[in-house]
C-alpha cells in the first residue's frame, strides 16, 4: 500500500486565503490541501491533511504519526518559534520530517528567525510559497524509496 | 446598529476576585463585564465578553472579529509574553485592538516586560485597574466614529 | 477644592501639529491644552499644564508636584528612554502618575521600547494619540476619590 | 480524610514507554500511575492523576487544585520552559508544589535549563527518573503533617 | 530560448564525494552537475554551473547574473555565514533566488545557524541533500513562467 | 558489606541552625547528620559525612570517592555556582551522585540559578529542606540495588 | 540671499584649546567659528554658530533650524551616545544635516561607538579635526545648490 | 590660602530630609552643606557648594573646576548612570575627584551598578550616607597635602 | 570594653609594598596594620586583622565575625570577583561591613567591574588607597555609637 | 614630486551606476574616478585607483602603500563589517587613511554599523555620496602638508 | 620517505620583519622558513612551506594536504577570526593539526580572541614568537611516528 | 647555577593516569614530572613540580617564583576558568610564564574557553599533551637565553 504522509498546519493558517490576499494569493487551504493531494497520488503517496489552532491537537498528531504515517510535512507557523512541545512530539515520532513556510521567515521580524522544529526536522523549505508542500513530498517519495540508503 | 467590540481575556482570569484578594480586590470577572457592558451601552457600543484557559481558542475568536467585530478589547494575560499566534491572529484580523493589562505589567518580573502583543495593537493600558477596560472602550468608540480620519 | 493634577510635557512636543501633519494631525500642544482643561473641568479637576525641552525643569515641576499636586500625568517623550533623574523625581513625589505616549512607542525603533519611567508609574497608556490624557485624568479622578481604597 | 495530591503531567508523557525503551525503560504512565498510588497509600494520601497535551486543560487542573488539593506534584515536560500561564495559575493555587522532571534537564539542550515553574514551586526534583514522584510525595506528606511549622 | 539558471557553489564543495562518504554518500560535485542538467532539461531550463573556494569570484558570477540569468541557485556554504559581499552582489542582481544547503544547518553547530543570504534570498531549502538543488529549480520554473503574478 | 555513600557539605553549612533560625529553622548539621545516618541505616548503606569551607577539599573528598564510596551526596551551597573543579573531581570520580539544595535555589537571587555540578550530576533535588538529604539516599539505594539497569 | 547653515556644538566644546593641547592643538572654539566663517564666506553660506552644555538648549536650536536655516552642522559631543531627544528634534527639522566629531569616535571607548545623531543624520565625518566642520559645509553647499537632485 | 573644593549635587539632592524620612534621616541638603564646612574647617578646606538638576550646569561647574578647585566631591545621583558629558567634562578638568553615592547603590536596581563617573574619578565612596562627603574631605587633604607623592 | 573590628584581607594583598612599588607606593601590610590600628585607638576601636590567600579562611573568619566582632572592614581582593561563599558568610555574619579596594577597580579590567560582595555591604570604598581602611573605621565608628538609629 | 594617494574600492563597487540608479544616481566608478582625478589635481596629488572584489588583492595594494603611497582612501564595502585582514594590512601600511562610504551606512541594516576599519582610520566620511572621496583627498592634502603637526 | 608537513600562513604574514621591527624582531618570513626547514631537517620531516593573502587560496592548499600531507602547521592570522571556510576545509583534509600565533592572542582586542580554527585544530600554540613553529613541528613528529597510539 | 622553572600543576591533575586511562593515556603525574626533569636537564633548566588542590596554595607558590624562579609553566586547570586571584598573583610574579593544558579546551564545553590566565601569559599551549610541559620549557630556555631580546 502507499505510504502514508501526515501533513500538519499550524495556527491561523485556515485563514489563507482571506488574509492580504494582494500579498499572498487567493490560494485557500483547502486549495492547497487539493493540490497536495493531486501530487501525492503523482508520487504514489497517501495524505492525511490537518490542520489545528491548539499546540496540544498538533502535537497528538505528531504522535500517532509513529504508528500511522511514513513521513511528516508540517508547518507549524506561529509554533515554529515557541513550541518545545512539538519538538519534544517530534523527537517522540521518529519518522522523516519536512518543515515548510510559506514566506521566507529569514526575512521578517527577528522573533521568526528561530525555530525550535529546524533542529529536530530533515529538511527546511522556506519561502517557496504553498509550492513548498510539494517539494517537501518529493523529498519524501525519494526517502522513502526502499532503494533509498541513509 | 452598533458596532460590536470583542473582549477577550487568556489564561487565569477567571480567577479574578479569588486570586490575592487584599490586592486585586474582589471584582470577580463577571463583575468587570457587568461594568464593562454599562460602559458599552453609555457609548453606543454592544460587547461579546470571552475569558479561556486555551490559546488555540483565544486565536479562533481573534479570527472571527475579522468579520464579526468593529474593535477588539484584549488582556492576554501570561500569553501576551509567549503567543506569536496571538501576534499573527491580530495582523490577520485588521481590526482596532487596544491591549490592556490590570497590573502595570512593567513594575513586575523582567519576563513580564515584552509582549509580543503590543507592536500589532494600536492602543496599550497598563495598570489602570479594570478601569482600563472601560478606557478602552472610550478609545475605540473615538476612533470608530464616521468623522474619524486616520 | 478641586485637586490639581500636574500634565507634564516633554522634548520636543512643543512642536505637536507641525511635526509631519499628515500623520499626526494638525492639533497642536495648546489644543491638546484646552481639550484636557475641558475634560478636567467635567471631572472636577484642575490642571497645570506644562512643556519642556530641558530634563532639569521638568525634574523640579515633578518635585514641586509632592507639596502641590494631587497627581500626575506626564508625556516624557524622548526623556522616558533615557532618564534616571526623572525616574528618581517620581520616586521621590508619591503622587499617582500616569505615563502618555501618543503614539504605541512599542511598535517603533527598539530604543523605545524601554522606559525609566513606567516602574515607578501606577498606570501606562500608549498609542490613544492626544485622547489618552484624557483617559489618564478619568484614572486619576476614580483613584483620587475619597471611597477609593488602594 | 486523607488529603487529596493532584500529579499532574504535561506534554508528550503519554508516550513513556514505548519512546526510546532502551533509553528510558518500558515503563509507561499508567505504570508510573500505579507506583505513585502504592506510595501514597502508604504515606496516605490520595491521588488525582492527569495528563494531557494541552495547555489550557493544565492550567485548569490547577486551577481546580486551589479548592480540590492539598498540594501538587507536576511535571510539565516541555510546558516547563515556555509556559507563563502554568506559573501564574500555580501561584493562584497557592499550594505546595514539586516540580518533577524524569530526565536531569540539566544536562540537556540549553532551552531546558531555563523553567517557569521552578521560581514558584517549593521543591525541584530532576533526574531520580520515576521515583522522582514518589520522593515528591515523601516530601508532601511530611509537609502537610500537623505538626509540621513553615 | 529556454532561461539560463545560475548554479553557483561556494568553498569545499569541490571535495564532496570524498569527504566523509559514509555519511554524505558517494555522489560528487559532477554528478550533482549532471543530475541538475538533467532535472533543467525536464523543465526547459539552461543551467550555468560553477564552484569556486573564492569569495570575490562567486560575488563576480552572481554579478554577471544581472544580464546573464533568469534566475539564481546558490549553495553559498562556508560564506553563507561570513559575507556581506555575496549579500550585496545579490542585492545588485535582482534575480529571483533560491539558497540550498545539502544538509540541515540547523542541526549543526550554532555559528551555521546565521545566514547572510537567507534574507536576501526567496527561498531557502537546507537537508534535502542534493535532491535541493532539483527543488530549487523546480520553484525557479514556476516562478518564471510568463503566467506568474508576484 | 553495605555500600558506602559520601554526603559532602560546601561552605557555610557549618553555619546551619543559627543562620535566621526563624526562616531554616533550628536543626544545625549535627542534627541533618544524626536523622541522615538513621535513614541509611534503614536503607542499609553506611555514611561519611564532611563539611569545609575549602573549595581543595571539597575536591579531595570527591576524588576519594571513587574507591571509597559507592555514591555520593553533595550540597556544593555557594560553590555550586563558581567551581568548575568540583565539576571535573565528579566527571574523574565516575560515582552516581545526587546534588541537594535544602533552598529552593531557583526562587533566589539570578546568580544562584546556574550550577556547574547539575550538568555531571544524575539527580538534582532542591528546596526539600534537609529532608532532601534523605530523598537522595533513597535514590541511591534504589540506584545501587543488584537488580537495577543502567 | 545666502542660505543660512546651523553650526551647533555640544558639552565641554567650550573648553576646546585649553584641554590637552599637547593633542587636540590650541586652536579655541572662536578660532574654530572663524575658520567656519571665511570658509562659509568662500562656499556662498550664512552661518549661526552656536555652543551649549544644555540639552534642552540645543534641542531648541534644532527646532529653530526647521524654518530658519537651509542645513544644519551639529558636533553633538557627548549628547552623541546619550541623547533621545536631539534624534527626536532632528526629525522634527527636516534639515539636511552633517554630524562631526573631531577625533575618530571609533577608536575610543566602546560607549562611544553608538550614535543616536547618525540614523538621522544624512553625512556623518569623524576623525578630521577641525576641518571637518568645513568638509561639511562644502558638502551641504553642493547638496543645497538648485541642481542637486535627491 | 587654603585649597579650594568644590562639592557638586546632582539632580533631586534638593529634596533630602522630605524623601522618605524614616529612611534617609531628616538631613536637609543645607544641613549636609553645614557639616561638610564644618570638616572642611577643621581640615585647613575651602569648600564651594553646589546643587543643580541641570546635566548642562553641572558640566561647567566642573569645567570651572580645572581653573578654581584643587579638588572635586561630586554626588552625580541619577546623571551618573546616563551623563557622558559630565565624564568628559572631568576629564577636561583634571582635578582630583572622589565620588559620592549616599546610599549604596550596588545593592539597588541593576541600572543604578554602572557609573560613567566611577572609571574618572580617584576614589568612589558608596553608602556612608552622608558622613560619605566628610571621608571625601579627609582623602583629598591628604592627596592634596605637599609631601604627597603622585 | 571597646568594640572589636575584624580587618580582612584577601589573595595576594601580603605582597603589598613590593609590587610595583613605583605604582603603590612601599607601604607593607604590616605597614596598614600599624596605621590602622593608631586610627582604631584613636577612634575606640580594637582591631584583628587578617590575611589569607585561602577562600575558605577568609569564610571563616567572617562566620566568626557573628559573635566576635562588632563589624567587618574586608579588602576581598580577586574573590571579590568570584565569591559567592563570601557572599554567604556576610548573609550569615549579619555584621555591619565596609568593602575597601586600595585602587579604584571601575577604572581597571571590566572583571574587576562586578563584585559579589558589594550587594551584601553597607558601605563599599575605593580608589582611597590605604586610607580607605582608616575611612571605613570612621564610618563604623559612627554607625555603632548608641545614639545612632538605622 | 607629488605625493601619490590610493584610492581603494571594496566588493560590487564596480556596479555602481547600474545598481538602483534611481536611489545612487547614475554615476559609474569610472565617473567617480574622473572627478577623483581632477580634485587630486587641483589640490596636487596623485592617484593609483583601484577596484577588487577579493580581499586578498585589496589587502596586497593596501600593504604596497607603505612604500608606494603617501595616503590612503579607501572604501571597503561589505569587507568593512567582515574583513580583520584589511585591518591588520592598515596596521601594517602606517598610512593616514580615510575611511569613505557613499552611504550613511548608520542608517542601514545593524550588520552595517560595525567596521573593523574604523579603529585604525584616521578619519571617517559616510554618507556625501562620491564627494566623499573628495572631501577625503582634501583632508589628507591638508594632513601631509609639511607645516602639519600631529 | 619523510612524512611532508605543509605550514600554511594566512594574510598579512608577507610583511613580517618589516612591520614594527622593534616589537616583531627584524626575522622576515624566509627566514621563518629557514628555521623551520632546518628544524624538519633534524626532526625527518619534509616541508611545504605556503602564504597567501587569499582565503581561497589557503582552503584549496588545507584540500590539497588531505592526500598530499601528513600533517599540518597554520597560522590563519586574521583568517582565524573570520573564516569559516578555512574551518570546513580542515574538517575536510582529516589531518592532525597544529594552529601557531605568532603573538598572545588572547592578550590582544577582543575580536582576536575568538577562533574558527581551534576546536577543529588538535594543538593551539599562542605567544611563542617563531619558535611556536618549530614546537609545531616537534609535536606533529611525535604524534605520526608509528608507535604513537591516539 | 641554571635558572629554576616552577611547573605548577592546578585540581584534579593528582588523578592524572587513572582517569578515563582509554582516552588519556596511563602516564601519572609522577611519569609526567620524571619527562619534565629530563628534558630540563637536556635544556640546562632546574625544576621545582607541584600540585594542589587549592587556589590560595597555588596563588602562594606564584608569589614565591618572584624571587625564585626565572620563569613559570602553569597548568591550571580547572581555575583557569574562575581564579582571578592566580591571575593577580601572575601579574605580582612578573616572570615569563607559559599556560599548559593537556587537552585542546578551545574543542571542549563553552565554560573552558575563557581564561584568566591567558591574558597573563606569554605563551599559551593547548591540546600537545604532556609534551605541552617539555615545548614550554623549549620556549622558557631560549627566551632566557643571556642573548634574547625582549
Amino acid at each position: 500500500m502507499h505510504p502514508k504522509i501526515f501533513v500538519l498546519n499550524g495556527p491561523n493558517l485556515n485563514t489563507l486565503g482571506t488574509r492580504k490576499p494582494e500579498v499572498y494569493g487567493r490560494e485557500t487551504l483547502a486549495d492547497v490541501e487539493a493540490r497536495v493531494r493531486r501530487r501525492a497520488d503523482a508520487l504514489g503517496l497517501r495524505i492525511e491533511f490537518f490542520q489545528s489552532n491548539h499546540e496540544g491537537e498538533i502535537v497528538e498528531m505528531i504522535q500517532r504519526a509513529r504508528t500511522e504515517a511514513a513521513g511528516i510535512v508540517i508547518n507549524p507557523a506561529a509554533y515554529t518559534h515557541t513550541s518545545v512541545a512539538i519538538h519534544d512530539a517530534l523527537e517522540y515520532a521518529e519518522r522523516p520530517t519536512v518543515e515548510v513556510h510559506i514566506s521566507n521567515v529569514h526575512a521578517r521580524e527577528p522573533f521568526r528567525h528561530h525555530s525550535y522544529v529546524s533542529p529536530i526536522a530533515n529538511v527546511v523549505i522556506a519561502g517557496a510559497g504553498t509550492l513548498g508542500y510539494e517539494l517537501a513530498l518529493e523529498w519524501l517519495e525519494g526517502h522513502l524509496r526502499p532503494t533509498h540508503s541513509a
